[in-house]
């Protein structure tokens, strides 16, 4: 199995609410796009379930978000590693386009 | 565990050879940072083990390589997902960033 994604063609964006797509999703690992509009946010959250999730920031600035009201700056080619079961989330301030990576997949 | 890596800011690039980051190695997953200067590359290869990566381009462009001398071309945003133990790799055209995900880490 091999295939290649370009993301930025397959997803867009929305006033209303942030737009999701699936890349994958297998026994290893499943991927996913958020793109968020200016103000969207993924909340804080978290799975009490095992396993690591990684946010990568393809596009576009904002904020990670963790427990506490935590909050480090997220631009470019910055990455956001978490456990499955540790508060995480994301806010844009601008056009902003992520990309999530979890494993085992949930 | 929760953590954020600036990886532009982490890695940087060589005339030499690629230039390689580990951002974080557990039992769920892999992730690495390559840099590339232009006409270098991660050759093809493969390993007779279980398990899928993703190579995301952060910055840059060049081409994904696959079996019988195919490739794809390898734009920002663009994601390869293949099975490791598919032939699989990348040539960069100009200064190219990708990060690299592997599950479950070999």
């Amino acid at each position: 199995m091999i295939k290649r994604i370009e993301v930025f063609k397959e997803n867009s964006f929305s006033d209303k609410n942030m737009k999701k797509f699936l890349l994958h999703d297998s026994s290893d690992f499943k991927i996913l796009n958020f793109n968020f509009s200016p103000g969207q946010e993924l909340p804080i959250h978290a799975h009490d379930i095992d396993g690591q999730l990684s946010i990568v920031v393809l596009e576009g600035s904002g904020e990670f978000l963790g427990k506490d009201n935590t909050s480090f700056s997220a631009n470019p080619g910055d990455v956001l590693i978490s456990d499955i079961r540790e508060p995480h989330g994301i806010r844009a301030k601008s056009n902003m386009r992520v990309l999530v990576t979890i494993a085992p997949p949930i």
